[in-house]
């Protein structure tokens, strides 16, 4: 399915000036506002090219002398639509999330895997009407085989499941934080990839697993200063909408495709919802039990309508008393209107929400016991969720809560002349090889700009090699917190 | 360029049965081999799932009743040819090379950066025949749009320096491990993606930025194991060919495409060589004189050749210099020869390889000062290496230096019985407010059992959640190295 064509208009970009340089000697090319721009760049002499300067020259022209290419191209200088770079800022902040993820997975002993992000299109390919199908980033590669860039990293878990066969050990408890792709129209908190951080386990088919899964979310909210008031999850499960369908004798082959549906819910009209649900081969009498079914909010009120016997009520009454013994009762709550978005989901549902409402779900998951077969594999019970870096970060804005990652550095080392420049990289050398980080000032600058970039780098302390010092075999210390200053020996530096 | 067909035949894989289970009970499948292997995953008799079971049951047969889908797919079992599944123990390795790669660039001050996988395919196209662009992991998207998987880091790196502008403070030290794909044959060591470990430094024009560099992938071989005789880097500069062609009046438009075919001289043989170079237009006696200056092997001779007045010999003075002060110098030695493959070097390059010969390059790098004017920004000095996954694990086999890195857990905790789950649960919240790594055994499961996976997750410490301990409020301990055991309170666990 193409997608909308409107989504592809692009923004005005910064698009830079095309010129062949083969003929820019006689019709140079005017600079645009970004050359103007980007000059500041250039604070070495060295390096002010001048694309017509042909002359040959010393190392000041050096730069016009060899040309890499032939020609200039036209760039678009942002990343392609929907996708992010990451400069230094917020690669910082992608990496402390990051660590959080892979620290509170381990801490629940889960064993980090990855898979490709480029798989067969074949494997996400599912007939239930998801979302997600719809959305893939599906191509066709130079041996004409479809292929796509995964839009959620579950089925490759399952076919890597399905490979190792034997040889794993069960139960496996493996968790991944990967990039997925989906081709969309984007709001906010929502682009055409985003990175998910996912925790299964495979092989345990009691709700003690969804239990230890929750767990670590709530571990994780709580490690990044998020609390119960801030977020909640709420749980159900898909027995009960089978327990419905059961009555009403609704083939089990429906039962993913009515499961799509009801995940819209709060998204569509309600009349939409029915009449897919009719066309979807339901009686009237079936599809309003359902709605009735799915608005119950307690699990007391569940059992009067489903009765006490069913597994859609045992699961979630352990669930919720397994809750208390971790400790996290106040942060889960019984909604049965939860289905989840993916077909596969079989028993267990859940999702972490913001309380004040303002966002798209932060997580979800649950129980996918069917998942292999579906594959061609034999069953293995199975649960896990999936949890993005873009709903969170929003959350954190929003509360206030992004934290200040800074770069650190132990030492910033400087020499004081050009002919110095040996005798410092070998202080740095001598510093790194203690374990220490050391930014090297590569150039001769001027003092004041050093402790520039001290600061901005937040270097511990300056070193500064200088020529009389340096014949004692000195450097000259400045710790750049207290102040203080002094000379030592190199070999005495720890 | 579609890729060789002859590339895409499949092995033969493990291709799962088809059937479509709305068929399947008037027809069922036979079951290949590989679910007859699959069987012994299924370890609880809740997973011991059929398809043609629709009766209702209790728990035990409760996997059978919720179809997720309603058929059943062909997939091959492994990934997509070319690319890597990253299962717990291949993830362990791939974690321990790249936190030294991590670690390293924060020893250097380098910041960490990242850029989309998928670029546009624009960002990649350049003129001069390299390997590269020909290999190039490129698509048409659902918008028509022409784009990429990123070949090499680089010309993103380029793509978001010349975005920021004046917002960035020069220098940069920036460094990033990201995936990179090619569509190519596959040998030993290489595959059509790879992870890729770049540092680049961007503003700093003098051979310093060069130095540093090669110091800082000296210092990851030295972490890991690698001495000065295991590997070495072969130095040269493209000034020393661009001076040579300067003599023969060479146009320079022509620089970047005689390195690429300089480039190939190890894998072709002379004659070719020599026929690309005069389709390129240089005289006979032109590619007679390159040739023999290529063939240098010292600096001295070099200098003998070109003079000293030249930047090539100058530049690589000054490098050999600083890598004595480094302390490096062991490592490097001059090689006329080595160019490397891509268009946008400028001036110093350099390769590390295995001294005994046995692989490909292992790293390499150089400087581009012209990078950025290629896509239409100013210039700015520059210069970089990339460094794969590939080579160096295929050197650290050879070199018997693979680390064994299994998984840690301090404590694994179990319940005696079902009934204590909870309590148990309640053990591993304790153990993990206060920061300890938890395996929780989620099932009842025999001491055996729970003594074997111990052992394979290499627990510190077991501890048992018992029924009459626990009506103390206490549990047993046993430290798994020792053999020690005991009981103590929960709350006094450390």
């Amino acid at each position: 399915m193409p997608a909308n064509p409107s989504l592809l208009v692009r923004h005005p970009t910064l698009l830079l000036t095309l010129s062949l340089r083969r003929f820019s000697l006689s019709s140079p090319s005017r600079p645009s506002p970004t050359f103007t721009l980007l000059t500041a760049y250039c604070c070495s002499s060295s390096s002010t090219a001048n694309s017509n300067d042909n002359a040959r020259s010393g190392r000041s022209g050096s730069l016009s002398s060899i040309p890499a290419h032939d020609f200039v191209q036209k760039i678009d200088v942002n990343p392609p639509k929907g996708t992010r770079d990451f400069p230094p800022e917020d690669m910082r902040l992608r990496n402390w999330l990051f660590n959080h993820f892979r620290e509170v997975s381990q801490m629940f002993a889960f064993e980090e895997v990855d898979f490709p992000v480029l798989e067969s299109e074949a494997l996400f390919i599912r007939k239930a009407g998801e979302e997600i199908r719809d959305q893939l980033y599906c191509f066709e590669d130079r041996g004409n085989r479809r292929v796509a860039l995964r839009p959620e990293l579950t089925p490759s878990l399952a076919r890597l499941v399905i490979q190792k066969g034997k040889s794993l050990s069960l139960p496996l408890k493996w968790f991944a934080v990967g990039q997925c792709w989906r081709y969309e129209r984007m709001t906010r908190g929502r682009r055409r990839e985003h990175y998910q951080w996912n925790m299964d386990i495979i092989g345990v088919p009691d709700v003690t697993a969804e239990a230890e899964l929750i767990s670590s979310i709530v571990t994780f909210f709580k490690r990044i200063g998020i609390t119960a008031s801030d977020v909640g999850f709420k749980v159900s499960s898909r027995k009960v909408l089978q327990e419905v369908l059961r009555c009403y004798s609704i083939p089990n082959e429906l039962f993913g495709k009515v499961c799509i549906i009801i995940d819209k819910i709060e998204k569509l009209p309600i009349d939409e919802i029915k009449k897919e649900l009719r066309s979807a081969e339901l009686s009237d009498e079936a599809i309003e039990e359902l709605l009735q079914v799915l608005s119950v909010k307690s699990l007391a009120k569940l059992e009067e309508k489903l009765g006490a016997a069913g597994e859609a009520v045992s699961d979630l009454q352990q669930l919720f008393s397994l809750a208390e013994k971790f400790g996290y009762s106040e942060w889960i709550q019984f909604d049965a209107s939860v289905v989840r978005g993916l077909a596969y989901y079989t028993g267990i549902v859940f999702e972490g929400f913001d309380r004040e409402g303002k966002l798209r779900a932060i997580c979800g998951g649950g129980r996918y016991d069917r998942l292999l077969s579906t594959f061609g594999g034999e069953d293995i019970p199975a649960c896990g969720f999936g949890f993005g870096d873009a709903v969170i970060l929003e959350l954190l804005k929003e509360k206030g809560l992004i934290p200040e990652v800074g770069q650190q550095v132990e030492n910033i080392v400087c020499a004081l002349d050009t002919d110095l420049q040996g005798a410092a990289a070998s202080v740095a050398t001598i510093l790194r090889e203690k374990g220490q980080s050391v930014d090297l000032v590569l150039e001769n600058k001027p003092l004041k700009w050093v402790f520039k970039r001290a600061a901005r780098i937040n270097a511990r302390r300056l070193i500064l090699v200088g020529s009389s010092e340096w014949e004692k075999g000195e450097v000259s210390v400045k710790n750049l917190s207290s102040g203080e200053q002094y000379q030592i020996e190199v070999d005495r530096l720890e």
